[in-house]
């Protein structure tokens, strides 16, 4: 199935207790699509200055991402400056300058209104809107956000979450929308305004999905080496749904498998800086981190003989 | 096999967003001991004052558990004081009066010093290596311990930890312990020091096991009501120790199932104030969340049909 995703590509300044980089390609839908290319095909609609450089829009081209929707117009593209402390798990924003993506109203072609499954990758809430509004008959609609928008932008926000199938979000960010400590509830109170599906990312602890039915604990694989946690979380919902887009199912199995897909992704994402770790993954390299998530939390047959 | 646990037994002034209690009955060896007596026969070792009350006496009494090395001695119990915020994950630590756990110098009974497993709770190190000392020939050592000893007993804390085949810790600590943010790196760095299976406890993120193979992932069961998690990481160690008391087997494949019961056990301690949860389980609440657990990590095969 074909899968859009709407967010931002940008220009990361990052600094981490490893190293820093400056105006390192990243953005929600840049690590989305990368991420999701190993599944599905992905169209994105994103927005760009004239200094934006090639080398990743060949690099997603070569991954067969349809780039129609990324517009390049005059000005300076969405530049983001963060940096990681001691723990790796929260990032510090130092500055955010949207540039070309402060008058960003994407208007989507014929082709992309038919696409079967969207992503909504952190961006205004109005936006996100917007291109929901445009997709004729989407099979499945997920959503991130973030605490700005949590803040100033509440009743669209609140829109928003009314019309998808799933919100994937951070667990900070969770509770702050729940305004409730416990992750259950707070889940749980995500659902009662729509969704169906409510993921919960915890970085290095991994990932809670909450179901109709139940919960599934994702673990995220414990690396020796973490380098740069910058874009995870929307690799972790790359890979989720575009295993879901490719296997054509929004079931209860289905969205256990997607979840440790996308701790896949991420697993792999946080080793080197920017979309680096994404560049040249194969079937191989996937089903063996894979396997290693199984091992990671699998355990045999309670023995309480004498009881 | 018979288990011999040292630690503290307390009256505990706790304060969570949900209420409050004062002078409850708690402490490491408390809680370890009616987890662990669910498994295994527990021999307790402690000092109490003149103040603690009969009840939770008669409660491990009824247990099972051994009480010969429970001492009670003029003067005051030991007594902690400490709230939870917000998100519960960590303890402030308020107030903390020594009382009769100042002179405690636990001398082992010829009985005692037979003790085929050892669980040194967290006390002064000094301390630890002293009960240690007196076990003539343990089948398997645990220890746990804090960011005071960590700071202030620094060479006794690493003689202790050489001397053990598992250390059970606060993720937090670990981190503190080895200077490293890295929790992987941490525990290695533990490992180093002699302990072959190094246990980060992560709250309500359940739980990480290190051994000689490899990592294991143990989620924490994801509660609605979570009401007072003080005791949980005792709990937890009684749990997994009473578990591989009871099997009298300490392999890789144990270890996995260990530190699930340890989990489970704790699932139920923080659902009541004080040992509150532990008064009244049995084998069947025991397996059903058991298998609660095995249901919260499972997942199916990954289909990339046409890759």
């Amino acid at each position: 199935m074909s899968l859009l995703v709407v967010g931002s590509v940008a220009l990361d300044s990052v600094e981490t207790p490893f190293g820093k980089v400056e105006d390192a390609v990243g953005g929600s839908a840049m690590y989305f699509s990368a991420s999701a290319s190993y599944y599905t095909d992905v169209r994105l609609v994103a927005v760009v200055g004239q200094d934006f450089p090639q080398e990743p829009v060949t690099f997603l081209e070569g991954r067969g991402v349809d780039l129609s929707g990324l517009h390049r117009t005059d000005g300076e593209t969405f530049r983001w400056k963060g940096k990681y402390g001691f723990d790796l798990n929260e990032a510090i924003t130092l500055d955010t300058q949207l540039n070309v993506f402060g008058d960003f109203d994407p208007v989507l072609s014929e082709e992309y209104r038919q696409s079967d499954v969207v992503f909504l990758a952190n961006i205004d809430p109005t936006l996100q809107l917007k291109v929901l509004e445009q997709v004729e008959n989407p099979r499945f609609v997920a959503m991130d956000t973030m605490n700005l928008w949590i803040n100033t932008k509440r009743d669209e926000l609140e829109k928003v979450m009314s019309k998808v199938d799933m919100v994937v979000i951070n667990e900070t960010e969770a509770r702050m929308f729940a305004d409730e400590s416990n992750v259950v509830v707070a889940a749980q109170k995500i659902r009662e305004l729509g969704p169906q599906f409510v993921v919960i990312k915890r970085g290095e602890y991994g990932a809670l999905l909450f179901t109709p039915e139940d919960v599934f604990f994702a673990p995220a694989y414990p690396l020796e080496e973490v380098f740069d946690p910058t874009g995870a979380g929307d690799t972790f919902a790359g890979g989720l749904m575009g295993y879901l887009a490719r296997n054509e199912k929004f079931g209860h199995h289905e969205m256990r498998l997607a979840t440790i897909v996308g701790c896949v992704m991420a697993s792999f994402d946080v080793e080197k800086f920017s979309y680096e770790a994404l560049v040249d993954l194969d079937r191989d390299k996937i089903f063996n981190r894979f396997e290693k998530f199984r091992k990671l939390t699998s355990f045999g047959e309670l023995s309480l003989i004498d009881d």
